[in-house]
């Protein structure tokens, strides 16, 4: 058959972790934790599951949940919004995000995304019959490149893709950039997806800013959230995204013929933990941060050069002081020997501008780091 | 926004369940269970929990539930497959339907959908880029129309949706009707997305006729199955697609960047409770054919018309001996007073060719069955 996506492979994720198991190296390359949940959620788990939550829950989800997450946003980031019209539970922000651009981008509508970015997001604007217009954040720092972005914008621009904090670099997003988007998403009247699955996990007594905080960008913005990363459980692919009611009708829309709805237990089980223990999600910076602290430490009698992680569970590792190999060349060698897989950061680019990059997960076992920097050290 | 599905609204069963409780009404609207699964696949699933299956699956689902999954298939249909090339898991069968299509139809394509059929068919098309033909089922025995389908192809027919036994109508394909479509499907090269999610939903002794059992519609076929359906836990949102290689790959790609992956526990606890117990999907005849028979003979003194429900947990009741308002009035007229939510069968087509049809789901408690039952034989 005639491929919707013709340029495109397995996800980089699939292929990595394929790869470590295959060689039985340590994987650092997909993003999850290696440790479990908190004891009580995994609890609340099984507890929704033998009181009969495992039938439908409301297209939109649980309301019990939804008025929990307006109260974590109340909490965390002093921001108000109705759980009944603003609030969709999807089964993972992947999910989310697909839809909030499936729902708002038209056949010929340009998206702006920032390389290096995510890979959902330039296939999903295509299902979507868009195109993405690929901006490349700043050589060295990651920044946004505010006039190459006012640069690449048209007419026929609709919407912008962000991400902070940022995956695969590990950047945050300032103040003062979002309130630079806040002009030029008004000024342009673009619509903005805001991807901020990491929002808990950021470093060093840094705030996460969120596009829900500021008037301008939340009128206009699609914000998605992780339960997955904030309570370490990937696998249960849930997760929630916030948009005015407007954008909200939209996004539920598609919802409803993409997923119709994210698992009922799980969403009982986060509305229980979150019940009990409302400030848990505040406590994960300290955590990670001791995390990365640590894999960093052990890396310092290494030759490679660490780039500033400042938020997400990912620290970029520069190595061209040791190989001016590509990033996918090697991050498969070293997932063969000495057994250590990484994640290249060119194949979140449309054009890399450079190689010499590779992303490690450090949301793993304390000795998981330590081994993997050990290996990481005899390079 | 600009709406990209301006004639859509809420789907029926989020409306329809939704005014069931508002009016605390019996709701035989939405299509699900209101009992447990068995006790062995909810202690499984707490087991898989508590064993660590918490993160992240791979992208095509876990090797371990694949195969049982081959294994079920050679059991209960006499198919062979490959679970590494051929099975996918998906996130409910919506997803795996919706992810079908968008990764087949292309812009201008169009594709053959037989009303009334399920509500997310349409939309996929749309999204995707294509232009949904509907056919209507033959009117009184809902048989598809040859003739009329026939008609209705065009060069740019490029897919065929159906969907046996049918929702909402509970009849059920013949081994005939599958021969003519493998033909047409040849003759025309069509891809075929066969909705089989109620597969194991047959009664009267008949056997369920998948597609994967003709070489002609099996090699141009995405076939969909559902766990929320043949496990009795529509809210763990879980199913799997069986397609040849070629359009696994198409459909994996899609899929990747719509959802990522199912849930890891709930697919743990399926290959579990499959491993001690295979011939489970065999038993669900039986027990579901009791129930549709307690339901229809406590109707006997009813003023409605049964028709025959062949398959799936469906039964339509025709009122027109009892009114002729237009069944979307009457199923919310109904639901307030005197309490018993259905769901209008007029909104499964694009052109109704006639009003007349409620559909109840009997997948109840005996107690329900009978007091429903029982305030449908006061109307
Ligand atoms: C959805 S796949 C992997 C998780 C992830 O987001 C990452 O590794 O970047
Ligand atoms: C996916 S919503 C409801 C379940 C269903 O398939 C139906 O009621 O027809």
């Amino acid at each position: 058959i005639k491929s919707k996506l013709p340029t495109t492979g397995t996800t980089i994720f699939t292929r990595m972790s394929a790869l470590a198991a295959q060689y039985d190296a340590l994987n650092l390359s997909q993003g999850y934790p290696d440790f479990d949940p908190p004891q009580a959620l995994l609890e609340a788990m099984s507890r929704a599951i033998k009181e009969g939550n495992n039938q439908y829950a409301p297209m939109a989800g649980l309301p019990a949940l939804r008025e929990q997450l307006a109260g974590q946003l109340a909490l965390h980031r002093n921001v108000n919004c109705n759980p009944d019209t603003e609030i969709t539970i999807v089964p993972g922000a992947t999910e989310g995000i697909y839809c909030s651009i499936m729902a708002s981008v038209h056949s010929g509508d340009e998206v702006i995304v920032l390389d290096p970015c995510y890979d959902s997001y330039a296939p999903a604007i295509h299902m979507a019959g868009g195109r993405a217009i690929h901006v490349a954040l700043q050589g060295d720092s990651f920044a946004p490149d505010w006039a190459a972005i006012e640069a690449a914008l048209s007419p026929r621009s609709r919407m912008i893709v962000i991400n902070s904090p940022h995956n695969p670099t590990g950047t945050t997003w300032s103040e003062a950039d979002l309130q630079t988007l806040e002009k030029l998403a008004q000024q342009h009247n673009l619509l903005v997806c805001s991807d901020e699955v990491y929002e808990h996990l950021v470093y060093d007594g840094q705030q996460h800013h969120s596009v829900l905080q500021r008037p301008g960008l939340r009128e206009r913005a699609f914000a998605h959230f992780s339960f997955g990363k904030t309570f370490s459980v990937t696998g249960w692919k849930t997760g929630y995204c916030v948009a005015p009611p407007a954008l909200t009708a939209e996004l539920r829309k598609v919802h409803q013929f993409v997923a119709f709805v994210a698992v009922t237990p799980v969403q009982q089980a986060i509305a229980d933990f979150l019940t009990s223990d409302p400030g848990y999600p505040a406590t994960l910076a300290d955590t990670y941060q001791r995390r990365r602290d640590l894999f960093c430490h052990a890396l310092e009698p290494s030759r490679f050069t660490l780039r500033p992680s400042q938020g997400t569970y990912f620290q970029l590792l520069d190595y061209s002081a040791i190989s001016d190999l590509p990033d996918r060349q090697l991050s498969e060698e070293w997932t063969r020997s000495p057994g250590i897989a990484s994640i290249p950061v060119s194949v979140f680019y449309q054009r890399a501008p450079r190689q010499g990059l590779l992303r490690f997960c450090f949301a793993k076992r304390d000795e998981v780091l330590l081994e993997a920097a050990e290996m990481l050290c005899k390079i």
